[in-house]
């Protein structure tokens, strides 16, 4: 991650937090603004990363060592030579390329972006898939959206997600019966359509999709409904 | 997007800036710190976002025309009886919802995260996938993540990016003859080895996968050198 020109201790910061949120830990500021730097370093939870943080004079060395370039741009603005890649497609070369070799991932200053002269160390440009009519994002929430990006799972996209134990069909058949008990000894169940309700009543207990821990409270406020009725 | 208690009038403008980013409009708060609200209505770019958003004084009527209601959390956070979902596929169910029926996004206070009442509201949970040793994320920063993920376009992932015209074959063929020239005449090229030489040399201008313009440029530099070393 290389910081060209920040001029906002509060971005170099929230640069370095999100660094840490998403497990990255290399840091280079090129030409920071001296006082933004200090006050930075003195003010922010990321301490470790903002420590280790590397100073540069020029692009050119700050990415000296890396084997990929790739710079930052806001949706609007026009590339005339460069290939710009959306954070998506951009993210998932990023992430083929960081298994085997180091990646430099340029943002420029808060009001001017990556000047002509950065750009030109790039081999190729990223950009956020913020919508074209206001498209320039805060430098701390850019740096967080393309490091999320890099962290970011797809196979979690498809994957089943934990979930809570579901409750076993003995105890959703226990407490539809227990509720048949309270509707009838409430009046609620015609004769008539007994049948019929029980079926609807049964369905409607499998659709609330209890987890274990929750069908013993139902159990428990129903039996104590039918206790109180029968009483 | 519905902000419960936040403080920092910062915090509130990057959120609003973020929907404005990524597309977003409808922005909630439940009991604001009023000095933040009033400070980040009069500071943010994001102007009509926090203009139209509207203030609530309990959770239950933030989301009251919500069909959907997910809160975040913090991912080392134990959360007791709700499923918690990671930001890649419980973002995928949101989107899927949000097409037919308003959903409501909650986030906690700067300091607190939502409380245990404001869970009670939440029909499920997301977390984005910050590692677990540093996973409290700047609020303005989670909100850019999720709104991210929202936006996130997964066909952009695989689809081919818009690419600088190539150049084609025969201004590539153009360039190996004239380089081939240049090297013959700068003595680069030993005769006993010419047609392996050449062929290399093809081989290597065709890895440069240059584009239309970038071929033009070389053209024009290698006539330039030939006419100087034939001169």
């Amino acid at each position: 991650m290389v910081l060209v020109a920040p001029r906002n201790p509060l971005n170099i910061g929230a640069a370095a937090r999100a660094m840490s949120n998403f497990g990255f830990s290399r840091l280079r500021l090129v030409n920071p603004y001296d006082v933004a730097f200090r006050e930075a370093r003195s003010a922010v939870r990321a301490g470790h990363i903002l420590e280790g943080a590397q100073q540069f004079q020029t692009v050119a060395e700050a990415v000296a060592d890396c084997a990929l370039v790739v710079g930052t741009t806001a949706a609007g603005r026009r590339e005339l030579q460069h290939t710009v890649r959306r954070l998506e497609y951009g993210g998932r070369l990023i992430r083929k390329r960081l298994a085997s070799e180091p990646v430099a991932l340029l943002f420029g200053s808060e009001k001017f972006g990556l000047s002509n002269e950065d750009l030109a160390h790039c081999h190729w440009l990223l950009r956020a898939p913020a919508r074209e009519e206001h498209d320039s994002m805060n430098l701390g929430q850019a740096v967080a959206v393309c490091l999320y990006e890099l962290a970011r799972s797809p196979e979690a996209a498809t994957a089943r997600p934990d979930r809570k134990k579901r409750a076993a069909a003995a105890g959703l058949e226990e407490l539809t019966r227990l509720l048949l008990d309270v509707l009838g000894a409430s009046g609620y169940v015609h004769h008539r359509v007994a049948a019929s309700t029980e079926m609807k009543i049964r369905r409607l207990v499998r659709r609330m999709d209890l987890s274990a821990h929750d069908a013993e409270i139902w159990l428990g406020m129903i039996r104590q409904i039918l206790w109180k009725m029968k009483g």
